[in-house]
């Protein structure tokens, strides 16, 4: 089985990485993850890391293989730095900027992807974005228009079939995150978990940042003003606070979104949450499976090394 | 000396108390301040910490002594609990909204004024600025027009004389908190403080805010983007993230400042940001001492209560 593995996929985030042991048709045929994400190591332990999660997928040692890898590894502070391409450019040139570490004593071979950045209409950089972008662009050829990827940090990148236009990174997942861990609003927010009123609290939050999106900062203090004055829970206030942040996101990009769907990457759960609030501002959200895309982005990628 | 002290007027915030004794004219005589916050005090520890500040000022125990006091002493994790005034309201009714807790053993008469609540028009509350908004009416008279009172969590007051209409909180001072200690962009904000680098940081944040203050939660991200590609130092990204949360919270006031120059409260440098700001976007702002200002509300709400 392990014989088919043709090459090597990775994933390798910042805080974990994920490997697949890919046929030589490009399907994935087995999957490796470990909590050793870019966060998490030195320099000097990238080569160990990888081996043992290829030894996962079934490979044994010794095997002379391609592994082609995107996302933090390639950063400044990562295993090698993979310098960006500036935006707009044609992601099929992502391969050809791709940086190789060495590994000595090793049988694999490993090529790094480049980021991409952004110096004019406002400085941007991503890592492992662009691959699932570029894997978009091979499974929905043709695509033109903004997508969104819902995160701690998401991402709207204009995307015209390979090509990347302007993007921008919203912080709505992480001020979410430290809001609630370290704020006054967390009086509000700890509590037991009530679906339903969560769910309501989202709406009313949703609501309220797309109708007024300049007004964030005083829109937040409502979490708290409204478990004090009017008795909401903390699944109402978390909910609330919830939607207001991502509905203050989708609008500052309405203007740009026409009549296709507009592809959502990211976790089922959150796309779910960004599909409501676009259909409330009248817009269309269609949810694809990042792992997917991000295999299909690596697939792509190989094919222009080859 | 201290037989001068006719009364003694007090403004007890959530990390410090500060006291003043004062003259049957109405003038402050001394004055103390303990670190002895709502924060920081179990219910029955109030009437020791009021006995302690109280003879800094000079007064010797035993004497007979009016104590006015405004702020978070009020509030229902404080001493005692003064309901909420709901606005709009007239101020000059702080004084007969007031509770008296029991202090027994005391020669001392404590009062504790209301803060003000916000129920139609999105929900709100305030304690303590309530007070200061009574003593600039009484400073300023017939005045009207919106009030800014910056701080950690600022708030923005419609008032006309010594009646508040609709008022909002901005949790700018509190955001910029905690995404500086505990987001990824506290990686770009450490370092030598360069006082040239911070103001230039300042401008571009702040004529960002004002520009795009629906865009806050992409704009966030400039700052992590602008020490990766441009270099910035962290002087001009501290000075960066302060001005663009400024400038956001000043653009969603805009509409609602007219050719008066607006009144500014709170402490003197925090202040000359929000008047550079409000300069920028064509508007004035007038720093006003909000020592000065929370002295003459509590006086005045004194003369209501004789």
């Amino acid at each position: 089985m392990s014989d088919a593995i043709e090459w090597v996929a990775v994933d390798w985030g910042t805080s974990n990485l994920r490997a697949w042991g890919m046929s030589v048709a490009g399907a994935p045929i087995s999957s490796a993850t470990s909590d050793k994400g870019m966060g998490k190591l030195e320099r000097g332990q990238y080569p160990q890391a990888l081996q043992d999660v290829v030894r996962e997928l079934g490979v044994e040692d010794g095997r002379h293989l391609d592994v082609l890898v995107c996302g933090m590894a390639g950063a400044r502070q990562g295993w090698i730095e993979a310098p960006y391409l500036e935006a707009p450019t044609d992601l099929r040139g992502l391969a050809q900027s791709s940086v190789r570490p060495d590994v000595p004593g090793s049988t694999l071979s490993v090529s790094i992807l480049p980021g991409v950045c952004q110096k004019r209409g406002g400085e941007n950089v991503m890592r492992g974005e662009e691959t699932q972008l570029l894997g978009l662009a091979s499974t929905q050829q043709g695509y033109e228009g903004l997508v969104c990827m819902p995160g701690t940090h998401s991402k709207w990148a204009y995307l015209r079939d390979t090509h990347i236009g302007q993007f921008s990174t919203a912080m709505t997942g992480e001020v979410f995150e430290v809001l609630r861990t370290h704020s006054v609003l967390r009086h509000s927010l700890t509590g037991e978990n009530d679906g339903a009123a969560r769910d309501a609290g989202f709406g009313t939050g949703a609501s309220d940042g797309l109708a007024r999106p300049q007004d964030l900062l005083g829109q937040l203090f409502r979490v708290r003003a409204a478990s004090l004055l009017s008795g909401r829970d903390s699944s109402w206030c978390a909910g609330y606070l919830s939607g207001l942040l991502i509905g203050t996101e989708v609008a500052a990009h309405l203007d740009d979104i026409g009549e296709a769907a507009v592809p959502l990457i990211g976790s089922t759960s959150l796309c779910a949450l960004y599909a409501t609030v676009l259909s409330m501002a009248g817009k269309d959200g269609r949810p694809v499976d990042a792992t997917s895309v991000a295999i299909a982005g690596l697939s792509a990628a190989r094919q222009q090394l080859a």
